[in-house]
Formats: C-alpha cells, sequence, structure tokens
C-alpha cells in the first residue's frame, strides 16, 4: 500500500512539473511578444493555456483517485491536499501569462509598453522566471530552505514593481492614461505571478516541516 | 457513518457561508471607505482579513479531517474537495476587498475615486455585493439554475467595467495617471471578486449537476 501511495504521490508530482514548466515557458513566451509586439507568440500563449488547464484537471483527478484508493491520513492526507493546492497557483500563473499575452494582443501592431519601460519589464520577467524554474526543481526535491528563498526573489519584484510606478507617475510621463494603465496593470500581473510563486515555496515549506501556511495575500 | 459524514458536511458548509458573509461585509466596509475616504473602515477592513484567512484554515482543517475519518469516495470525497476550491475562492475575494480598502487607505484624506466615477464604482460594489449574497445562500442551498445566473451578474460587472475604462481613456481625463492606474486597479479588483464569485458558481453546479467545471479564468 505505502509502496503504491508513493507512486501515485509520485506521478502527482510529475504532473506538477509538467505544470510548472509549461507555464514558465507560457510567461517567456508572453513576455517576449509583449517586448517585440510578437502577435504569434501572443496567440500560441493565449490557445496554449487550455493545455495548462488540462493538465490542471489531471491533478485534480489524479488526487481524488489517490485520497479514495490509497485512504491517506494524518500527512500523507496533507501532502495530497497541498498537491491541489499547489496546482490551484499554478494555473493562477498561467492565466496571468495569458493576460501579459491579451495585453501584447490588444495593443498589436504597437508595442504595449514604451522603451522606456522596456527594461524594467525584463527585470520582471527575469525574476518571474527564476523562480518558475525554482519551482520546477523544488517539486522533485522538496527543501525547506530553498523553497524559503522564493521569498527573497519576490522582494525583488516588488523592488522592480516600484520602479515602475516611479515612471507611471512621473509628472512628465508623456503617453497618456491608456499606457500608463497598461503598464500598472502588466505590473500586476508579474508581480502576482510572483506571489503564486511565494504561495508554491510556503506549501512546499510546509510540506517539508509541517509549518502552517499563512493566507494567501 | 453516512450521518456522520452528512454532520461533517453541513458543518463545513456552516463554514463557507460565514467566510462568505465576511467576504460580503468586507467589500461593503470597503467601498464605503473608497467612497466616503473613511480611513477607520478602511483599517478594520484590513486588520479583519485574517479572521477570513482563519476560517480558511478551518476549512482546511475539517476537509482533512472529514476525509481522513469517513474516507469518502466518488461524488462524496468530489463534494469535499469542492468545499476546498470554494474556500480559497473565497479568501481571495477576502483579500481583494483588502486590496480596495488599502488604495482608499493610502490616498487617505484625499478621496481615491473622483466624484465622476462614483456611480461606475457604486454599480461595481453592488453587484459584487448580490453576488456575494447569492453565494451565501447557495451554500446553504444549492440549486444549479440560481448558481448559472451568477454568470449574469458577472455580465454585468464586465459592462461596467467597459464603461469605467471609456471615462479613464477619454482623451479629456483631467486627473492624471495616478488617478487614472487606481481606477484601473480598483476596477480589476471588482471584477476579480466576481469572476471568482463566478468560480464559486460553477463549483455549485458541479456539486449539482456532476459537469465537470473550466479551469478558473
Amino acid at each position: 500500500m505505502r509502496e503504491e501511495f508513493q507512486a501515485d504521490l509520485n506521478e502527482v508530482s510529475r504532473l506538477l512539473v509538467t505544470m510548472a514548466e509549461a507555464v514558465r515557458a507560457a510567461l517567456r513566451k508572453a513576455t517576449s511578444a509583449l517586448l517585440t509586439a510578437d502577435l504569434k507568440a501572443a496567440e500560441s500563449v493565449i490557445e496554449r493555456d487550455i493545455e495548462i488547464d488540462a493538465i490542471y484537471q489531471q491533478v485534480e483527478t489524479k488526487v481524488a483517485d489517490t485520497i479514495a484508493r490509497q485512504a491517506p491520513v494524518a500527512s500523507d492526507l496533507r501532502m495530497v491536499i497541498t498537491a491541489l493546492h499547489i496546482s490551484a497557483d499554478l494555473e493562477r500563473m498561467g492565466d496571468l501569462a495569458e493576460h501579459v499575452a491579451k495585453t501584447a494582443q490588444r495593443r498589436h501592431p504597437s508595442p504595449a509598453v514604451p522603451a522606456e519601460l522596456r527594461p524594467v519589464f525584463k527585470g520582471m520577467s527575469e525574476v518571474a522566471d527564476q523562480m518558475a524554474a525554482k519551482i520546477a526543481d523544488l517539486l522533485g526535491k522538496p527543501d525547506a530552505e530553498q523553497a524559503a528563498a522564493l521569498e527573497s526573489a519576490d522582494d525583488a519584484m516588488d523592488e522592480l514593481e516600484r520602479q515602475l510606478f516611479k515612471v507611471l507617475l512621473d509628472d512628465d510621463w508623456p503617453y497618456g492614461a491608456e499606457t500608463a494603465i497598461d503598464g500598472a496593470l502588466l505590473g500586476r500581473f508579474y508581480e502576482r505571478y510572483a506571489d503564486h510563486a511565494v504561495n508554491i515555496g510556503e506549501q512546499l515549506v510546509f510540506l517539508v516541516t509541517g509549518q502552517p501556511v499563512d493566507g494567501q495575500s
């Protein structure tokens, strides 16, 4: 029974790793669509979000199947429930990548982001990409210390968001309200993506240490 | 066993109703803080978000306890897992109410919303309030038709968001980028609150009809 349970858990983990890699690829491509006004890339991210949703459903089915067949209790049960939370966060990260792509699509053929904002979005996308990579890695081998390091990456994201708003709110901002709003919403999409990555890190810490998780922020 | 399981489910439902009522009250108060620049109301919403997070933890604990003791399978198991999803959506609705309150707090003593945008935010808050009320109601007695009606309320929210952006993006917008950005983000908070309400409606439909739920959008 124990071996079967472990095999089920391994399969859930593999699905989560696939999902983490998919949401990582989605945001990379969405960022490229955003920064180079690449309509095809944007459309591809939007079309492929259903693949991420499909893995989300697979995780859910596999977890329900595991609970029903193995009747796990205590920490085993917590582990499978944690997998549900992680997949919900990953699914949402996929949606946020899709929102970035939709912004690029809506403004095409104009670039959604003026030249002076490109460095900050490039920075945000790099932080987000490292976080997604770390998650895919940690899902394979959970490590509380490494998972907690996601929080400092999130601090870097918050700092980039402050820089972004400093530019958007400058008295000399020359691009009007629409571009300011797009910039603020895009900043929020990257920042939320990072927040979900931090949530996943907390879930992983919980898996490893048994310490309770704070409410999502 | 069956009676015990039903009693456990009833307790989970009661917790979810309490949570729905709490997130409804939070957004009402946050809206009032926003539209009347009421700092105390804003602070109260922010402080009390931990109460919503605490109920979220209680749902999680109660669900794990129910699964461990009753070992539900098939549709019974789906029902308890659905409760987890609903509580996660409610928890996020609480966070969004808190975001509205924080915007009011940050701009105090100035109003965050100029006079001509107040009607649209009043409209958004009324739609959101009706949706939260409907959810509290449906958690007591699930009804697929009523739950599906949440989608038309969401259409009303989307229409209000379009009206909001029409004002924000008008060439004659006189309030500068910061107020435009606040307006766009606030609009998004209400719209996301409604999206989570729709998700909950879909979960309820799933509970009643057994039809699969789409990925969250």
